[in-house]
């Protein structure tokens, strides 16, 4: 029988990465914000993260939350982040710690520390560059997007120091299907595959830890995070490259 | 002529702290929640920090700004915190940068670092004990207060990042007048007088810096809060330590 595990915005771009890649191994509940084109092949949820009544029902018999619910643009307004990606965070976990879930897997994001690269930007995007970041520096959000992930990722460090869940903080890079960003050094270098996304996933909820912050992207040449944490903590075996991929045949497609 | 200053939270104890040690320096614009019983000797607004509009008025002229203001209790509910703490200080941030405000300090708190004691109290507040935190640290906050203080800490970090404002967070400790805590050792740890309180805001107002995290407290023998940060960034010269008073004529006072 597989492990009971809640994934809350299942129909995000890297919801369906894992469903894709690791559908099949767990027992989901899934949770939509808005009703999915088709029905889904597990129990499901449809609404917010903010809905505490509803959170506490997709809880109810889960041993771990892959939390992925949020406003993901980039661009997102403060009072959307505010609402949708701290304070969803925060009532989800209450209803995870109240349902006794063990495990927290979280969905930040590299705008987490996106202001890094800014007095860095292009260099650190290029294999002659030694720059990394390596999860125990101190967050530079680049956009209130990334301020709201640091919020949740705080909220995790509170909620494991306080209740003992095991939680890990994800700091997703650039997910496309495929193939990497065409002409785009940034997105070559946080590109994470589909399949890698899957498996940094199932190692994040297999793997056993404390608390962890590991970045999530592919093994990139041009990479400036350091995924020594994701291999060290989690056993994460990265198999994709965007130095690996040549040009030809690519078609574009929006960045995370 | 005086530097003008917007102090928020102008009727707290810290804020008292701060206007009692150097009320003469600057030109005070102050800002109050309720109407302060006493009439004020400078310009004073009443109000809310979340209020964008009012948030305009104070900034106006002003250069610098000792951001206090927000729910202080440590047991605050997440929703005041959500609201006053988190969002009052991005409404501010945002007023401040569009009058043209060049600095920010800010009144973080030990209890964005509270969950380090967990495991190591009471020793970490003895004098034989080496383990300090010196603001590099990733934070693990001991409670809903702390989290937001620890985003207040993060849309700092950004508003530098994204406008170029320098932002000092101060982490203040457990100010009390006249004496430290008696009889609490980790009030002791991190005693902040008055006077030490006054004179550090005055350097973060004065000192030229980016970006600082340092800890507000007075030299105490022990203190787990590294105050070398404080002092190489700010020059802050602390004149008090909790170990020179003894239990005599002592009267209880609130832990901050």
């Amino acid at each position: 029988m597989n492990d009971p595990v809640l994934l809350t915005g299942a129909g995000g771009r890297v919801g369906g990465a894992i469903l894709d890649g690791i559908g099949d191994e767990y027992d989901w509940t899934l949770l939509y914000h808005s009703q999915p084109a088709e029905e889904p092949d597990a129990e499901y949820f449809v609404g917010d993260v903010t809905d505490a009544e509803l959170m506490a029902e997709a809880c109810a018999g889960v041993e771990s939350v892959v939390h992925l619910a949020g406003d993901p643009r980039r661009d997102a307004p403060w009072e959307s982040v505010l609402q949708n990606n701290i304070h969803g965070t925060k009532v989800l976990y209450d209803a995870a710690i109240d349902a006794g879930v063990e495990r927290l897997v979280y969905a930040s994001s590299n705008h987490a520390v996106g202001h890094f690269e800014t007095e860095r930007k292009p260099d650190l995007y290029r294999t002659d560059d030694d720059f990394k970041l390596d999860g125990t520096e101190l967050p530079r959000p680049g956009n209130f997007y990334g301020v709201s992930k640091v919020a949740g990722e705080t909220l995790g460090r509170y909620y494991h120091d306080e209740h003992g869940v095991a939680v890990c903080n994800i700091r997703i890079g650039n997910l496309t299907k495929a193939h990497p960003p065409i002409d785009y050094e940034r997105g070559q270098a946080m590109w994470l595959s589909h399949r890698d996304c899957a498996h940094l996933h199932q190692r994040a909820l297999e793997a056993e830890y404390e608390y962890e912050i590991v970045y999530g992207i592919s093994d990139n040449d041009r990479k400036y995070y350091s995924l020594e944490r994701a291999k060290e903590a989690l056993g994460y075996e990265p198999k994709d490259n965007s130095a690996h991929f040549s040009g030809e045949d690519r078609v574009e497609e929006p960045e995370n």
